[in-house]
């Protein structure tokens, strides 16, 4: 990728205050691939304890979404059509890892995947898989 | 319902720190549907600065899964086993209304749907529909 | 809708085996909204000898696909971009009657949902809920 | 895995008129890993002359349910509680290879992916991804 498709990502990750107010970062962009990381805030818990759900959602989502953006054009944004997460464990440990990947790129439709490890200690739990559609549109 | 049962709910709603940093509100609880509010507050925003799709996620898959406790005895909550959202329209407005209802409740699985609504002015508008599952669990 | 229109739909649907395969039928065609019947045939089952889960799918996938296409112009036909299905109750009982509905028509994309309820004696059970997006091409 | 543990998915598999009717064969069989091949046969297609996505969707789902099934006790079978698919591309070739995989098995859920080719000459092509829950109940 060149350097001005990562900076757009970056740009528009650092855009999403939604990111912002769950911790988020970037740790990596390349084609078809982007990760990011959150920490399980206290604001994000749901009523055990553990990381809502929506904490779980929002990382895979905009993971899956951004990989989409690294297939596309400079001039476009993406859109999230649909997604499904199935949860596998509770989200619980210091930090949360969304992984997102493009299936398939197309100029209307990009089906893409994302999946959530969580990190305790040493070790790395799978706990969310997601599975959707990002549509492009002008930026 | 019985007192008891509204009252479960609304402890388990405010013990949820997610919930409290959206901004979100029980509005409705009775058998089978519960509807919760949210406003679209600047830290939950996407890079076009409309809601999240994880603010909307996250309201509706609540929304659903207090529908489903509804129906289940007193010493259970609920975790998302699955669920699938289809955005419909940008979450803008003064608010967003979730609300869910149970297809079906079962002792082992609870089918559910959520829809959420974005008011602004005097219009409500639909942003989008969610199908999931909750699993009760022991509380 | 024309006449025109309600023809445009029964062509199609006449010219998909798989649902002449099935024994598959329209049962009503209005806007936004499509029916279909399909019998419980013995070379529709599965393992435990209720239908196929490919069955319920079939006639659900047909029945939201088609509702999709009543609102689009003559011109065009839909493919399922994707699809989701939960399944409620075994497929057992005389026949299968999925209901099809628009919830929300673009010129890109067309969020459907469908019902499915198995009917036995004078009963009528829902045994699976979808909820998916179809897209519309040229004819 | 035991040979009776590979019987008895054939078994269960031989037992599916579905899959008969649709010239359906099981490939492969391991531990978290069912393969099922599935020509393209005219009384399965739709309205385009591809393969109907109740075709893609009926090996699809099979093949993921007995990846999960590879997986549990032998007084076991699964039923699908939820499965989403997401297609790809049409399903126009020779046959369609439907590879299901066990992505995390439990007692009472099991989460499953699937994904689907269609073969063409010497070429093959994803067509489908999908992802679900199987529920294993008694024999």
């Amino acid at each position: 990728m060149t350097p001005d498709a990562i900076a757009r990502i970056k740009d528009s990750f650092a855009a999403q205050k939604m990111m912002q107010t769950l911790g988020a970062e970037i740790l990596e962009v390349s084609e078809g691939l982007v990760r990011i990381a959150a920490p399980v805030l206290d604001l994000a818990t749901q009523q055990q304890g553990f990381g809502h759900a929506g904490l779980t959602f929002s990382i895979g989502d905009s993971a899956a979404g951004y990989a989409a953006l690294t297939m596309l054009p400079l001039d476009t944004e993406v859109v999230t059509s649909e997604i499904k997460i199935n949860l596998l464990a509770p989200a619980r440990g210091d930090r949360l890892i969304a992984t997102g990947r493009v299936v398939k790129s197309g100029r209307r439709l990009c089906v893409v995947t994302a999946e959530v490890h969580a990190e305790a200690g040493g070790t790395s739990t799978p706990i969310a898989i997601l599975q959707g559609t990002m549509v492009p549109v002008p930026r």
